[in-house]
C-alpha cells in the first residue's frame, strides 16, 4: 500500500449488521470509524444520528443485508439519506453482502425483482457508487444506475488454498454446485490450476435441491472436490453434493463460499460428512463463536474492500479486484 | 353510498400489518380483497407474490406502519414494486398509520427527516397516490410529491361523543396536549361546541415529558376535559395531563387519539386514574384483544378509507373527509 | 379469442426491421398497421413520419433489433419519441429480437452493459410499456423500469412438436447447450414430458465455443436429441454439439431456437449433418426465402405477440404467455 | 475566523432584493461581489447576465424573497439556470427570507403547499445547495431534496440582549406569539436564562388574530416581556400581545424579529405603545431609512451568512449556526 | 362541430391574466369557467384556490404570460401545481401568449435560455401537456418535454382577409420583417395566394432597429404591403418598414400580428402613417378600449384554442392548427 | 497557452468516426488519446471498451455524428454509459460535427424533433457536458439540458482570410446563404470589415432550393462573393447561389463551410464553376484524400476545441470561443 487516504477527507460509518467487519476496514485505511448513535422512538420508528460532520466529504457507509435484513436495509437507506442531506461530496454504500442480489428474476408472475427495486431505492436515500461482493448472478451489476463495483473473494480463497500444503498433494477438482457459478468457478479453477466439473441442480423448494447423478461420473477418480458457491444457507445444496461425492469415494471435500449464513442446522448436517474437511469461508456476514468450528476458516474481506475503496478514492483502476477479473488478463493503464 | 366501485376495475391487497382493516375497506366498498403470499427465503429475504393481475386495474395496497416497522415497509414497497412493474394502472398505498411522520424535521445535525424519506422511497417504488390519516404535523403533507390525501378520524369522534348521553349535561372542555394539536384541537372543539384549552408541553426524552401547570389555571371549573391527540404510545404526555386535571379538580376525563398504540405500561398507568372514564380510538393501528379493556372504544376507519377510496376512484371531491376540513366550510362543486 | 381491440383506440407502426411481422401481429388483432415515412436526409439524417394522428391513442411500435442493429435501434427510438410528443396516450415498444439482451454483465473492465443502457435509452424516448421474447437471460427483465412483459416462443414449439408423428415413437432427450438455458430447457422438457441434459459449454470467443465432452455421457442412449436454445447465430455451439452427439451415435437431431439469425455459413454447417433433420425456428427475426431451407420449419410469433398485446389491451393477465410461466402452474384470476 | 475562501474559487452575486447584504456577506468573505446586469424587454421579459465566468466555480446566488416576491423569485430563477448552464461547479441559493415557508400546509382544499413547489422549482432551475434562515416552520426543511441548512438569527439576539444594561436588572419573560414558535422561543429562553410563556393565538384572518386571555395570567408579575417572533408583517400578532401586556401591567415591552416586514402602519401601531421600549431586528429584509425609528435595532445577518458559507465551503461543520441548535449541546468532530 | 366535451370530465381555470379569452374558450366548448380566488397575503406572497373539484379531471389552465409576467408566471406555477397534487387526472397548460419564448438562444455570455427554463418549470409545476400559440421561432417547440401544440393564427388572418372586399383588387405582396418570420410569412402568402417579400433586419437595441434598403426594391411597384408578424411591441421594426414602403410609394400598408402588445406609444408612432390602413390582431394579448383603434381589427384566437382543445380531449387530429401546417397539406386519418 | 492540463487528470477516447481529430485534439493538449477496443458480435451488437481506466478522472468522448450516423450516434452512447458507470468524474461529450442539429422543429405533424430527442439521450447514457459546433440554429443549445458549448470556427476563417492577400484589393461582400444564416454571417462580415447580403432560399425538397432572384440586385457591383454557410451536403444552395453571382457577373466566388459533407457531386457541381476560387472548410468532418481538391482549404478545428476543453478544465472562461461572441465585445473577468 502506497499512498493513504487523508483522513480528513473520508468519514466512516458502519450500520448494526457488522460493526467488526467496518472497523477492519477502516483500520486497513488507516482511519477511524465514526461512532453512530441508534435509538427507537416507542412507536418502533428508527432514530439514527451520525457523529461526526460530512459536509464536503467522501462518506462511506458500511452495512451487510443480514437478518433482520428488513431492519438493516432501512437503517442503511437512513444513514444515506443523512449523509445527502447533510451535504456530503459522495455517498459511498458499501454492501458486503447484498442478500437481495438472489432476487434478480421474476420466475412467478407478480413478484417483484427485489434486488432492482432496492438498487433504485439505494440511489433515492442518496447513494452515488456501490461496493458489494459476490453477486448471486453478475447481471444484478446491471440493476444499477449508479457507479458500482462487484468485488471479489476469489483472491483471498486462491492465496489460502495455494499455500495449502495438503492439497498440493492431491489430486483435486473444482466444483460448481450448478450452472449458475459455472463461470465463477471456471476463473476459480483457472487460477488454482485445477479442472473443474458442473453439477445440474435442481431447486424444488427454497431449502430442497436435487443434484444430477451425471456428476459423480464427473468427480470420479478425483482424491479432492473444492466446492465453490457464492453462499451456503441451510446448506442443502451442499449436502447433496456431498452425497454425490461419498458415492464416487473422493475421500476429501472442501467447501468454499463467500457468505457463509450457516442458517439452523447446516453445520450440523455438513459437519456429519466425515469427509468434509474444512469449510471456508469469510466474514461478509458476520459469524459469531458459537458457529466457529474448529474446520472452519474464515478469511476476512477487510483487505479486499479497504484496498478498493483506497484505489477508488485514489482514482486508481480497481479491475483486478472485480468479480469477473482474471488475475493475468488485466493489465490497466492507472 | 350511492355510485358503486366496478370490482372489475380495482384490486385491493393488504400487507401484514393489518388485515383486518383492509378486509374492512374493501367490505365497505363490497369488493374482494385479494390474496398476497408472504414468504420468506432462508437468508431473511422476502418473497411476495400478489394473489390476482393487477393489469390495467387501480391496486389498492394498505399497511399500517406498526411494529416491526421497518419490515412494514419494506413489504409495503415490495408490493408497490409489483404492482408497478406488473402493469398496474394506478397504484394506490392506503397507510393508516405513517409512523415516520413524527420524523419530520431536524431537531439535531446529522438526522433524517424520515418522513421524507420514505415518501420518496414509495414514489420510487411505485405509488402514484397516498392515503393516509392525521399526520402528525399537516406540513408532512408537502413531502409527498405524489397527489396525497390526509384523511381525518375527527368525524368519526365527533358523531360519537354527539350521540353520547352523558357529555351533554356536563361542562366539557376540549384540550389540546400541546401547540403542535392546537389547531387540530380547535377544530374538533368547534365542531362539538365546546372550548379549548392548549397545555404547554416539553419534552424531555422520548418517553418523558413535562406539562406547564399553567394548564390547571385554564381547565378549572371545568366537569370534563375531553384530551385530543394524534397518538397515544407510552401514554406519558397523557398521564401528565391527567395529574393537572386531577389536581384541578376535574373529575371525569375521556381520552381521544387517533392511533392507539398503547405501549408498555400505557394503559395500566391511563386506567390507573379512576377519573378517567373512556378512552376512545381507532383501528389504524390493530388493537388486539388483550388490550381492549371495557372503558375502551374502537371506532373503525374503515367507513372513512372506503369513503375516500370510493369518492377518489368515482372522481368526486373528498374535501369534506380531510384533516384540515370542517364540515361547515367545504361546499365544493362535485 | 373472445373479446376485440377496438381499432379506434390503437395504432400501430412498424419499422423498417420486420414488416412482414408487424402485419401479422395487427392482422391477428384485426386493426390495420399504419403506414411509416422512412427518409434519409443527404447528410445521413433520419426522417421518420407516422402515417397516422395517435393523440390519446395506445400506440405500438413494432421492431426487431436485427442488422443493422444501430440503424433499428435510432429508428425506434425516434418512433418513440414520436408517438410521446405527439400526445399517445401508451406508447409501447414491441420487439420481438431484444439483440443487447446478450450484453447483460461486465465479464471485463471498461464495457458497457448495454442492455440496461438501452432499456434506458426506450425509457428517455417515450416507451411506457415493453414487450420482448425470450430475453438472453432472465435478469435482463431488472432492467427495465417501466413494465415490461418477457414472451416465450415455447408454446409454439411445444405445440408443434407434440403433433409431430416421427417424434412420438422415438426415445428423445431435449439438450440444453449451457448452463444458462438449463432452467427454460427444463420447462421446455416439462412439457413434452422428455428428460433434459446439460452441456457445459467453454466460449472461447465470440464465435468458438467448446463442449465439454461430458455431454456424451449423458446423452447416450437416446435415439434423438432436441436442442433448445435462444439463438443460433453463426451455429458454432450447435456444431459442437452434433460433434457429441454424433460421437454419441444420435441418429437424430432436432435444433430448436427462438431467435434464427444464421450468420455466415452457419446453416451450411449445420446441414453438414446429416443427423439433423429439422431445423424449428420463429420469425422474431426475419429470414429470407433463400435461408428457408426444406428442413426448416419457421413458426410465427404473431399470434404470441398478437394474443399479449389483446390482453394487456383488454387488461387480462398474460402470465400464461410469460417465458417463466408453465402452463399448469398459472391459475390466475383474471 | 481562521482558514479564508479563495476568492478564485467562488462567486457571488445578488438579485436585486437586498445588493446592500449580499455585499456584506461577500465583504465577510473577503470576496467581491460580482456585478449583475438586469433588463427588461418591452414586452416585460427580464433579461439578466451574470457579470464574470462561473466555470468551474462554487457560484452562491444571493436573493431575499420580498416584494415584489414574484419578481425576485424568477430572477432567482433564472441566476440559478444561467449559472448552472454555464458549467459552475456548485450553485448555492442564498435565501435570506424564504417568505413562502408559510405556505407550508393544506388547510384548505385546492391550494397549494407553494414552499414545496418552490422547492422544487429551485432544484429545477440548478441550486446544488439551499442556505436560508428561520423557517417559519422547522418542517419546511423537509421540503427540499437537495442539501439545506436553516440557519438562525438567535445567536445575534442573545449576544445583543445579554450586553443590554438595562435588562440585567429586570425580571424579564420570553413571549412565543403562538403555539408554533414555542419550541424555538424555549431555545431563546434557555439561552438567556429567562422563563418562557407560550400565547394561544387564533388567527380569524390573515391581518387578523386573537390571543387568548390565558396569557395575562402567564406573564403578570414579570417587568418585561421579550417577545420572539419569526416574522412580523402588519403587526397584528404584536398588537394584540402588547395589549395582553399592558392588561397584566408590563411597564417594559421589546420585540424581537428575524423578518421584519413591517407592512402597512405596522411601526405605527406597535410604537403607539409607550411600553414598547425596543423593536429588535435583522436584515433578512432591507429596511429602509425612513422605517429606521430611534428605538429599533437592526443586527445584520450577513456575519451569519458568511460564517456559515465559509464553513461549508472548507468543509467545516456549521451545525451551530442551525435554527434547531443550542450552543452547549453541539460539540461536532470537525 | 360534432362531438362535444363531457363538462363532467374537465374543469377550466383562468389566471388573472386574461380572464375574458379564457371565458370565451370555455364558452366555444360550451363547459363553465370555474372561478379561482386570487389572494395576497402581508408578505406578497400569492395565495390562490381552485374553486372546483379537479380530481380525475382533464384539468386546463390558461394564462398568458403578459405584463406583470413574472407575477402571471408564479400563478400560472401555483395553479398547475395545485391541480397536480389535487390529482387531477390530467394538466393542460393553455399559454395563449408565451412571451418568453422570445429568450430561445444565448446571444451573449452567462444569460439564460430562458424559454427552456420555463418549459422545466411547468413540467416540474405538473403540466402535462401545454398548447400555445406562434411561438417566436419554430425551435422554441424542442424546449418542451411534454407534448407542446404550437397552435397557429393565421387562419383566422387568412379567413379575415380572402373576404376582405378592398384588398381583392389591389396588387399586394406580403413582407415578412425579417428572415426568422420568412417561412410564416411563406405559408401566409401561399394561403392568401400573394408574393412575399422579406426585410432584411438588424437588431440595434431591444427597441432599436434598422431595416435594409434592398427592400425598397423589392415592393417597389405594388400597391398594398402586408406585414406579418408575430408580435408588435413597441412598433419599432414596424415603423421602420413602412418608412420603407412610403419610399416605395405603397400608398396602402396593413399591419398583422399575432401578440398586439403595442407597447408605449407604438399606436402612435404607427397611425402617423397614413398609409396605414388597419392593424390587425388577437386578443391572445388582452386589449383593452382604449387601445381598440378604428383601425384596428381584433380576431379572437378562442375558436382555434377551443377546437384544439375539442379534438385533442375527443382524441381527432389537430394538425391542421399547427403552425407548421398548410390548409392543403394535411390530410390526417383521424 | 499558460497553464497546462494535467495527463493524469483526464482521459482521451474517440469513437470511430474521426480519429485524426480526436488525436490532433488532445496533441494540442499535449495528452495522449488512449485506445478503444471496437468490436462486433456476430447478430451484429456493438462491444466497445475503453482502454485506460476512467476513475475519478474527467473523460472525453470525441465523436461527429458523421455517415454511418446511427452507428456512429450508438456507439458514442455506449462510451459515455461506460464513462460514466466506470465512476469517471465528469463526461465530456465533444461533438465537432452534430448532423441532428438540423432536425429542430416540427415542420409537419408526426416527425421528430430529433436534436431534442439525441440530447436527453447524450444525458440519459451520462454526459454531463457537451461541446459541439457552429449549431444549425442557435436554438438547438436550448435543447440541451446539461452545461453546453456551442462553438465557432468563425474565428479560423476570418484568421485565414485577413491573411489572403488577393482579397485585400477586391470589393467583397459576405453572403448569407438564408435568412436563418444571417445573424452569423453578419458577425462574420464585421470580424472581415465587409458589408452583407441575405438571400432568401425556398427549400423545395431535401435536395433542392431556389434562391430567390433580389439576390442579384444585392450583390451587383462587387467583385468578389463570400458564401458564409454552416453546411455543405449535395451543395445545391451554393449552386443556385453561384448561379446568380454569375448573373451578377461576379467573377471571384470564395464558398466558407463550417461542415464540409460534400456529398455526391457535390465538388464536381461547385467546381464546374470557374468564378469558385476557393472553398475554405473545416475538418469537424472527415474529409478523405480524393475530396481534397486543390481549390480545397481545410482549416483544423483542433485548436479550438483544445482551447476551449484547456480553458474549461482550468475554468477560465470560453466565452470569446462561442458561436455568438464577437472579440470585441467580450471582456470576462476570468
Amino acid at each position: 500500500m502506497n499512498a493513504l487516504v487523508d483522513p480528513e477527507d473520508v468519514r466512516f460509518f458502519s450500520g448494526q449488521s457488522h460493526p467488526e467487519l467496518a472497523q477492519a476496514i477502516a483500520g486497513y485505511l488507516g482511519v477511524p470509524l465514526e461512532t453512530t448513535k441508534f435509538e427507537r422512538f416507542t412507536n418502533d420508528n428508527l432514530r439514527i444520528q451520525l457523529g461526526a460532520s460530512v459536509r464536503g466529504r467522501a462518506v462511506y457507509v458500511i452495512q451487510s443485508l443480514v437478518p433482520p435484513v428488513s431492519e438493516r436495509l432501512v437503517e442503511m437507506l437512513m444513514m444515506l439519506d443523512i449523509a445527502r442531506s447533510a451535504a456530503a461530496r459522495e455517498v459511498h454504500a458499501i454492501i458486503p453482502y447484498f442478500s437481495y442480489a438472489r432476487s434478480d428474476k421474476k420466475d412467478a408472475p407478480r413478484i417483484s425483482i427485489t434486488a432492482r427495486l432496492i438498487a433504485d431505492l439505494l440511489e433515492t436515500a442518496g447513494a452515488t457508487h456501490v461496493m458489494t461482493m459476490q453477486l448471486h448472478s453478475p447481471q444484478v451489476h446491471g440493476f444499477f444506475r449508479v457507479p458500482t463495483d462487484p468485488l471479489t473473494a476469489r483472491g483471498l480463497f486462491t492465496d489460502y488454498l495455494l499455500h495449502e500444503h495438503e492439497l498440493r498433494h492431491k489430486k483435486a477438482i473444482v466444483v460448481a454446485p450448478d450452472a449458475g457459478s459455472a463461470k465463477s468457478a471456471a476463473r476459480f479453477g483457472r487460477q488454482l490450476g485445477l479442472p473443474v466439473a458442473v453439477a445440474n441442480k435442481t431447486r424444488i423448494s427454497d431449502t430442497e435441491v436435487q443434484v444430477d447423478k451425471m456428476l459423480r461420473k464427473q468427480v470420479r477418480g478425483y482424491e479432492c472436490a473444492i466446492v465453490y458457491d457464492d453462499e451456503i444457507a441451510t446448506g442443502g445444496s451442499m449436502v447433496e453434493l456431498c452425497e454425490q461425492f461419498v458415492k464416487s469415494d473422493i475421500q476429501h471435500i472442501r467447501l468454499v463460499c463467500t457468505h457463509g449464513l450457516f442458517v439452523g442446522s447446516a453445520l450440523k448436517r455438513l459437519t456429519a460428512f466425515p469427509q468434509v474437511k474444512e469449510i471456508i469461508t469469510t466474514d461478509t456476514v458476520p459469524i459469531p463463536p458459537k458457529k466457529r468450528l474448529p474446520l472452519m476458516t474464515v478469511l476476512s474481506v477487510a483487505s479486499v474492500f479497504g484496498e478498493a475503496i483506497r484505489r477508488n478514492h485514489l482514482r486508481m483502476s480497481i479491475g483486478s479486484l472485480f468479480s469477473f477479473s482474471d488475475e493475468d488478463e488485466v493489465d490497466d493503464r492507472q
